[in-house]
């Protein structure tokens, strides 16, 4: 992981003097600057890869135009971006070196793999992860980083490096459905048809769900859910149906809240979107037909289940890009959303 | 079950002439009197009990006082009571008569058991559930009520019968346990230590909990607490140490709020008491750790369990009952709770 | 369900006086009789069924060639079959009239509904259980059968009876996947390319599995199944690969130890096929990789999933039936697998 | 880890001078000596432990008595035990000098943490785990090991360093009984009544088990289990009863066949025990009654919940530990078991 403190230019092996890194540097509120780093250094058991595909994700738009989400604030100047692909181009003392030309999708939180949730497998609640463009810690929209061996994951051979980048979002996806034990038979409701909702409600069906519906007040997004072959509901009419599963990507109170009321006995609940900070449960629902409602962190042991779907074509990610964008226009990757409404997903490729 | 178009005094050949039945009936509002009652007839695959002892609840404290339990309404007159046990004194068709003289601890809620719910295990779930002292189906606290004999559970030699009529909040306590996963080594939190509180706690410590604390504004009820080894803290002081589990048995959307920000990553917590028709969910939380969360509605094929647990002392249920009354004073069995701020569990102890 | 007991010709609403009733009536090793049966009559939870397609299932065979299987014996003459589809034609008291016209696959065996297992969900395992053809209890290759309303399952529209009749072994491929928990990315083998195994291994893809793989020594099977999209290997050579997941579908000792030589840590193994008594377990094998195995017992709660797999494509039927016969033929369709290499499936067309 | 290659006399911080380190170390079939061992020098994440207790495990007489386990050959001299427990008396560069003077129970397999089984949770079947005194690993039978900090467990204050090493034993009790899913209510079988079937029952009582029954063919140990309130059968009688749950701790094949025999529907079995090679499993039993059966490798997450279990009394180890010698005579320790048929568990001290 490209710490600050470790992005220095120290010599190594795996990196030679010819090479030269650019990043998106984040300096604060609307204030992204495309500029020189060092290249990164592998340490033992870490990788170099060169980056060609950065997804833009929610929380990079967040960080630009506040600067900070919650607690984690940007002080000192970080480079964005964490769903990225590229090619390893270097390898740390402990990693073979016949990894050199993988394509490979990053994981980009690394844990300390020494705390009890770790060793439980439950790495995405290591207090101590180290996450790409998570303050301090710097992204990878850049030319080069370094990550730990095991969470630079070999993509299959022939998906390209926008389809490996999106690993990420895709994971997140595969952790709700698991965390929902979305099996054969079951019908998923999912509220908000953004990148994450329809790249989720594609996973639902790889589960086996027998129906999956999704819900958002943007008819664009709710016939682009429908050409994914999901079916698709406006959000702001009554649902129809009887749901076992629902997973609440919008982040919207109100989705959850009408999202709830279409539940089955012993139905199960998966907060994924972001956005209000408290909702509001219907006590005698959660009883009376005894529902399982969590949330989930970020996710674990999900991109190699994550690259599979995507390669044998269970998940259509193509279908969600819908912007790509150079390296020197990453901010207009990160403002596209607000600026137009047929805007899913957007990608920045760094590199050649 | 004594549905009111059942209870007729058809003669049958478990229904004797020489019996009288009295119960405990709630015309509405505070208005409950003891009067005759039919001798119900056991059907085929039902058994006939003389009611030994049968503990009030808070929802038959509810129905007393307010006529009504959300959509459920004391229409018309209706036996209160269903945590009860006593004698198997005649059996119907289908079942052995090698069971008359059995103690009995009684179910109160039997299902269709043709539904999916009810195929898949999850009986308590069934729609058409009917259950004692839920309108208009009659309650127990009367000499006489049959039931089917699948739900008349043989109490183990040596059990009393208050002993053997709390298997039924015990049962509440040992299916919020089975729902929150409690094993070996957890920490549970419970918040709320009426009768329901202080008996999960001792579920809790039967399933393995290596450290069970109590919450609670009564200094009474937290004494009985320490009584029964549990920790015991002030319900209106931040709460001392990390739980993996939140057992939520006060109904007090407060305790929730307070309870939650106990909790390590993967906590589990059941919503066991009612009263707070909604509560306030932090999202954050429950992402950023991934607490799971579900509520409960009574319990399903938890009675051996709990009889068991009585048996062997794990659950000590003598701690909890405060107080005794006979038949006839059934209304003060009702209203004691508001009397007397020392009284926990009423127990009413119809037939002989 | 017809015990013999129960298809007395008693006269009821739903049995008229002009229906007649055939039925496949095996008398005793290779002696079945195609010869008149008394109407049933729906006691009040159930239906009258005009069956129209029965699968063959090696049972049916077993019984025909040996009389008995295991503890089981032709001991009073008894109707063969248990994979039926047919239409609603009467209903019982309790059952409503509205069902009557419903083209419906019947589940087999109606458990007891009362005891520890069915009541937690469990039914298959319960030891009351009324299964067709096992004897003494009547099977469904006949024009008329009864059975009780939630075991008659309704087709989705447009299923065919062929197909709907499948949901029986179709089941046992649902049953075999919930048992393994096979989820997305799992790879699985599937040792045996029968029907069991060929719907099982469109089962495990339907489940998520990304990769199944069937083995058997018939090279029509093994063809049959890689155009099912399956992968197929010969189960006389080594196989390659590592797996996460066995059903072993064949009853072959040998193929099971050859199927667990191929396991990833922590897999998972269900014993299918019925065939060898013993099997010889590697311990170190088994503790070494943590290695899990069980058995399964026909199934509980799958066939809306497996009606759902078959009319959304996900599981083909179509295409392990090789062969179809009317009632009069049943014996040609019991002996067929002997006699023809190239049978899978053998279909018995009673009622119109 | 003290592997051969770091067990050098490199001076760190860590490391003073003054001390001496001296080993019971193992060169072949029958030869063991005590000699002079480097003292380890603790890497950044270690500490150094200064060892009081190590039990002695079935596995090392093994070695002792065979020179080799399986695969395992030790074909350079080998410091043998590995259930062991100590002082830190120094920290590795980044391990917090706090945690010199602390208790602490070594849990002896360090797995590598980056390879899928680690990141999943099962870090006990990582394939490159580094376990002490598996060849050619050294054990901790010495004045001082080091060990990764996160595998040193502190010891709950109050419990011995002999109570303290028996975490490990028991660890493999709360691991079968984690994989039995053993929980309140369950009837427990454990076949064997060695030092790991004792300790094993009384985790199974802890776990909330209603009935726990151990067999043996020996009299003393069955005297043993009474006296720790276990139940207790001659393994070479009928076995009376049903079972939910049967722990396979003897390693003898006859045992789980005659305890498979006991099993309820939907019973559980876990290989505890090594011994027999292959066993020989009744396939319609496994199906009949649908039983799990798996195996156990030793134990991942269990040494907080096992050092929890003895610091609380619930599990006696005094009651196994039956010999106790000073390092000198650990060639005494590890063949006490066949000169003493009252020898259960022998303890070998070292350090002061």
């Amino acid at each position: 992981m490209n710490l600050p403190s470790t992005t220095t230019s120290t010599a190594t092996d795996t990196a030679t003097d010819t090479r030269t890194n650019t990043g998106a540097v984040l300096y604060g509120t609307r204030d992204l600057r495309i500029e020189p780093r060092p290249v990164p250094a592998a340490a033992p058991h870490e990788v170099l890869v060169e980056i060609r595909a950065v997804g833009i994700c929610g929380s990079d738009v967040h960080y630009y135009e506040h600067g900070r989400i919650g607690p984690y604030v940007v002080e000192t100047p970080m480079v964005v971006g964490h769903e990225s692909a590229g090619t390893i181009v270097g390898v740390g003392r402990d990693v073979s070196p016949a990894r050199i030309g993988e394509t490979v999708a990053l994981e980009p939180g690394v844990p300390c793999r020494r705390c009890p949730q770790c060793l439980a497998g439950r790495y995405n609640l290591c207090p101590d992860v180290v996450f790409f463009a998570t303050p301090p810690v710097d992204g990878s929209i850049s030319t080069y980083v370094t990550i730990d061996a095991a969470f630079a994951h070999p993509a299959p051979v022939g998906l390209g490096f926008d389809q490996a980048a999106m690993a990420e979002p895709v994971s997140v996806g595969v952790w709700a459905a698991q965390k929902a034990h979305i099996s054969v038979g079951d019908r998923v409701l999912i509220t908000g048809a953004g990148p994450i909702g329809l790249l989720a409600g594609q996973v639902a069906v790889a589960f086996g769900a027998s129906v999956v519906t999704v819900t958002d007040v943007s008819d664009f997004r709710l016939q682009t859910a429908r050409k994914l072959g999901l079916g698709a509901m406006r959000a702001d009419a009554p649902i129809d149906g009887e749901y076992d599963v629902l997973l609440e990507c919008s982040g919207a109170a109100a989705a959850l809240t009408a999202g709830m009321r279409t539940l089955a006995p012993a139905a199960r609940v998966v907060l994924v979107g972001m956005g209000a900070d408290t909702v509001s449960i219907d006590v005698p629902l959660i009883q009376g037909k005894e529902i399982s409602l969590t949330g989930i962190f970020r996710y674990a042991n999900t991109y190699p289940t994550a690259l599979d779907l995507i390669m044998r074509g269970a998940v259509n990610v193509d279908a969600v890009i819908t912007h790509r964008f150079d390296l020197e226009h990453t901010e207009d990757a990160l403002t596209i959303g607000r600026r137009d409404p047929l805007a899913l997903k957007a990608i920045v490729t760094p590199g050649r």
